[in-house]
């Protein structure tokens, strides 16, 4: 049950001062090892009182900014530059971050819908409620880095998501600022509980999202936005000795996802040729895309289209869809 | 042995007059399936006497703009907009195809490394065979178009590979010039003979290909490149009626890969951060990208460098890489 | 928890007037497809006021006579021709009616195993706890089509499930008669909550089955019979315009299924040769089939046996069988 | 190379007097079991001098007359029964007889178009190679015993193959005239050399075939005609003692396969209704079947024809279909 | 849910007189086998009045000696040599079992982290729940025996897990002496409840456990230690007719695992090189071992390390390794 | 063709004077990587002229000491201790070594059957190629470690093959006694050409093998056993400077495999309980191992005899069986 304790085990101690890196053990026993865990790596960073900032990265296995974004903070960040905690998941499932997939390929499971977790459940699940219960409420800021994955693509942006409560989303809305990415976003539509997000929400955390690149590479100037945003993320948090919070942005696009109908599906399974750029304006009934059938190049495509006006921030990456794939999304400005 | 003949049956007649749109049947007996053909789809557009020009695409499956662009052609294109015969497989590895892999999922058998192929081998290598022992021997021109693959992206070029026939790189050059991409690219190292290129050469035929595009998506610049230098490759072969050969493009950059040195290979398994942008120019020596142990974050990230100088004409899609994979290879002006 | 709402949306409006062939969309956020949903037929034809009747197919992806039913009845049936609302769901699990398979491949879920389901659960759980939540408390009348799937073989019936409640059963007993299938069956013998069947009558439905062919196959004579059977049912519940009720059938012959000891199971792993027919009445201890072992031919085949009397309503299919392996059942005179 | 000695090894002496049921070794090297081989079921009976027969079923794993059929022979005939000698190989491709499959699950083979093999090859193809250079060598007479296999049910049949030797050819049919079954059928089109009746040809054998059954199930008629016709089939070779050659039947049918055109593909892929009965006589241009797009229930089906007239021998089993699936086949009067 | 009743069904009946040697069924319905069951061996010996002695092996499948010894038992063991009750399940998780792998190949369960289980779950899960709520009721004696499985090897040893109940703790410790292996282990670290053997205490059932061999191989003179074992503690618990109790054996090294710091973890992924032999006595910062790199024979290996002293009771037996891998264990004198 | 070059490159010199460790690089052209190659571990160790030694372990992946015993050698030798040229290979069939499994995972190949290769090949048989056309005719001394892999368990002993050159077997004998271990095993049973040794003896190395282990664990003694014996060959080779040949060891016992008759097969599948130690000494008629069918305990087990006397030099390691692995095997004195 979720209020069992987790069977995850770590020689870290979250309560020391300094730099400790090293790794949660989640006990996994299967043929090839009885006795063996997955080994998780974490960083925590103490220095004396102060708030607790908890980053985290490799939720989704194929998605990388993120992970090598927090690898290189390890690296550098010292004690001595931290006021308060900092604690770094970097590969949050492991297993998925190892085989460059969105699920691990252990029980297929999407850490991003495993929410509030099951301490007795399979690795994904057992890892969702080790978050959920033991580093959530150790925090007071959260950062869940997110690059779209393999299957999407993504104009980058830091964001929030709408929690229900007013104060919150205020305190987020300044760490949005903070952080300063040139477009920021606001998921205002949330039909998931399962989400990191939603969960870090229920907690009480100061929380952002955010997607920077996608398709499955690695992209360099996501890259660049996302290493000056997070330190000044930090800096926002209080977690920062000798610097100072930074000035919000005044001048970053700010736009939201607030209906079903931002969506685009695939209509048929097929070949998808987009019909529009990334970060495109479109208006309601505009074509989104065409599907054709390479295996029966004598039949018409079919072409779905965008249900509202709005900006494509996101479009599929792969080239081949099944019906119900997303084909594109819209943001909408705030 | 190879001197058999093909299995493959068809009910298209490659010597009628007028547009047929139909399929290759190639035998695979299965459990699901025993007296099962895989239906490759194949189009064939005559009219009168003229030169035949073969076009093919999905020669690796997950290579989606010149399957669009065949596609359209094949829908496109009637008997009196032509003057001799255009044969066009649009999906060559059909299975792979439609799974959207580089290989076949049947076999595991990538097309382009199975020539000359075998009749009584699996479904990839008979591919090879009948494109080999029937279609090739059938044209004049030919034109192969891919795409980088899942694993690389590319500056989109069309290209040419050195036959080692003077007469016949003459005429192929012509042809890459009648194409006209911003950027072509000559392949002058040659190590495999199992290209469909180089099966193309052995049968002495002008012949061309390209990568348009790569990660596994489709690219709308790239698609534009590709359909308009098709066409010019038709004309400049003489097979559409009343469209002059197209002027040769004279500011064209050309390049070459002349040597192993042109690539850099993974020297770890991990996590590659790109450290050069693709289109880039870069000196022997120059850092190409860095590879982190994201399970280990305290590890050092290796980095892997250039051997020589050039332009980086391609770069490593997927974030993860084993060592021995491609990171990045340059092309350099000829 | 089987109380949170499904996550499973449509465009679909179960309240509109007219006739709509649409989507149920099952967000499932796999790496193949961050945001993909799968896309489940359903089709609703709605007129007026009247009763609801909730036709069924593809619970197992293997059984198809339901399935060709239902999608020709979908495209056959106009709203003229209804007084109330019929919905249709003729691929329930998909991924399993695709794949051509009992089970799901996604889940390996068995959808008739899955009742009442669960919302946060995988697809085959999150399709039955919609059925359950949403399209059963819509509906009067259900018919929940099935075909002995690939590994058993049937003489084709009707059938009912006893509920608990006689008023219930007693309508249903009606409902079976209306249908008018030569053979009708009463499964009399209840150890599942799980199936589909008993979770309708949980929520009170009118509520009919039955095996409709068997072994992965097509049977015409089956089909035929449920066309005409399907057409019965729905003026029996009243929802058909201008067509009255049927006479119910008096000369069908009336069998049930009431105990474990109805069923053979194999006793040894091995070659099944079937040494009745289908149809056939035994006695108990007459031979039901005899297992061989064809890696080692010497070796004396065993015997199973029947253990009490009646008709062979079903015998496996497939000719390999594990101990343990249902053999054949019979169904006995009520 | 085909010219290599097999490294199959047996304890059966091939030219001992008596019965032997024993095994085939096969090595098959692999990390389960360093040294470990298929044991392949083998059964010889010899007495005295006199022809030699060789009946083989489980060419195909699952087809199930012949292997049952088989087993039983091993078991009841004994060594005063015969005058010459016998050799029973009932599971040619052991692997997949033990998985109920057509193809190997270790390889994937088709034993029949596995022919000459190859005795450095993997397992199937090594098994062929053993048929082909080892047993087929000994033999005068030969019987393949097949079924149809999981995807095709068939009128059940004994059937010869034009070798083009008409003197063999010849002796063939007057075998096929002594087996007695009431349906006998010519394989006039033969466009494969790859399968054990070819291969039995080029050895010069009188050679039967035949399809008794089908669906991947258990026939109990087809049975009875089997066991009837194999021991018909060992008088007529003369290699039973005591018992004359029987008469050959003259009020068979005798229908033959001789061109493509006797063949139905699937044109698309999806759900196949059967529009006629297996055993129907049709005409050119009736339909044969209509292919059902169940995930868009509101898409019309399409149909697909016979393409001249004859009786319907064999149609599909499985609902599911792929564009190029055998959907039916004629056979048509000599 | 949990308190719902199993689905299991069998023939035995645990209250008759003589000996019964039947199954258990499962029912699983899948593809292959729409009404098919897993038949679970399961042997029960009654006489008269007494306590019930159950004895289980096979709760991992890679464990042999258990399965081998209790095989035996099943046939040796007759009424007339008992006085009250055995329950034997000799192969408690079939599927495991017949494939030789500690986790079942059908849902990848490991029966020994899986009760309390549940009835409505997949196999692992559903046995897991008729030995909790079916079998420990009925039960006094409890053995579980396991041999350390394919990944670890072992000193053999008989053991006791502390229940918290010094009770109860006091009589298995006597069980324990009855037992009479050389070296008893008392596991005083519990942190997993999911055990067989926790669930055994909190049904309050004297119960032991042990691990007597591994490496996935049979190993004879544990299997002669654990033929005697298993005949004292039934003589212990006064099962046996005409046996009286053992002697309890004073001379046996006893030993505790009684920490988190008793095991060593593998540091890395690579080749394990163990620098201590099974059996050995270590010191704390002793090296465990070293870990090489084959892929890169150039990096220096890296070392594990004890954390405490005591007796090397287990280590790993595969060479490979995962980073979080157990390396060894110890045991520490009591 | 065999005849055509190998497509592997490296940056090896193999000419070059001092210490190279590096990779040779086998173009692997797959979706996860178009361009990748597969990294497999080399390196060359010259000084001056002199003979040259060719060090394999890793032919089988499973087989541990003699990677472990050559990756040391690789970082422990210098050049300087050298005279002539040394080339080792630790991991030659890289992908299986990676998995810790017999055979490729690629291509399910066994490299020890895979001679002499094809350069076009699977990469299992490309790596067979390279060996066989490139490193065998550099090398005048070959060794090739083994230790019988995951599924059998040896008496450790160096060995030879014969080669039927009877001066070749002089000195390869002589060979042996300076490797000097205990125990010493000619293979004179020679049905197979596709073994390394096979090849070896083809292009007229000196060449040893031997088992060193087994049960895919890494044995201590083993390892000690093996570390000596190389250095003790390698200085009988005349390649270690300032280093004599040792003196033969003439107290070592010798034993041969001279027939089939060596070997017992499993004559059933089920769990093999072994009935003697390995490394005893039995008679012809003596029981090898008794196969229990743990799915049904009542069924009585089969027993397994040896064919002749001998010393069991090898057991099989795996609980399970199928019928005809190898169960155990004789060597006999010579």
């Amino acid at each position: 049950m979720a209020s069992d304790p987790s069977l995850i085990f770590t020689n870290v101690d979250y309560n020391a001062q300094g730099k400790q890196v090293d790794w949660l053990y989640l006990p996994h026993s299967v043929t090839r090892s009885a006795y063996g865990a997955l080994a998780i790596p974490i960083a925590v960073i103490r220095n004396g009182d102060g708030p607790t900032v908890f980053l985290m990265s490799g939720n989704h296995g194929d998605e990388y900014e993120g992970q090598i974004t927090l690898a290189k903070l390890i690296r550098e960040l010292e004690p001595e530059q931290v006021r308060g905690r900092i604690i770094i998941l970097p590969a949050a499932n492991l297993p998925a971050a190892m085989a460059g997939t969105r699920v691990s390929p252990i029980d297929q499971g999407n850490l991003n819908r495993a929410f509030p977790g099951d301490p007795q459940g399979t690795p994904t699940w057992a890892i969702a409620h080790y978050i959920d219960s033991v580093l959530y409420p150790m925090a007071d800021f959260h950062h869940d880095l997110h690059s779209g994955g393999s299957s999407l693509k993504y104009v980058p942006f830091c964001s929030m998501r709408n929690s229900g409560d007013p104060a919150l989303d205020a305190r987020s809305l300044a760490a949005l600022q903070a952080f300063g990415a040139p477009l920021s976003l606001v998921w205002a539509y949330n039909p998931e509980g399962r989400l990191a997000g939603a969960a870090a929400a229920r907690r009480g955390l100061v929380s952002l999202g955010g997607e920077f690149g996608g398709g499955g590479d690695v992209n360099r100037s996501s890259l660049a936005m996302l290493e000056g945003g997070v330190r000044r993320f930090l800096a926002f948090a209080g977690v920062l000795a000798n610097t100072p919070a930074p000035e919000p942005r005044t001048d970053m696009r700010m736009i939201e996802v607030s209906s079903r109908e931002h969506y685009v599906y695939a209509n048929e399974a097929g070949l998808l040729e987009p019909l529009v750029d990334l970060g495109a304006e479109v208006q309601a009934g505009d074509p989104a895309g065409r599907i054709h059938f390479i295996d029966n190049p004598g039949r018409e495509p079919v072409t779905c289209h965008f249900r509202r006006a709005g900006m494509v921030v996101c479009q599929r990456h792969f080239g081949r869809v099944e019906r119900g794939d997303c084909v594109a999304h819209l943001g909408t400005d705030v």
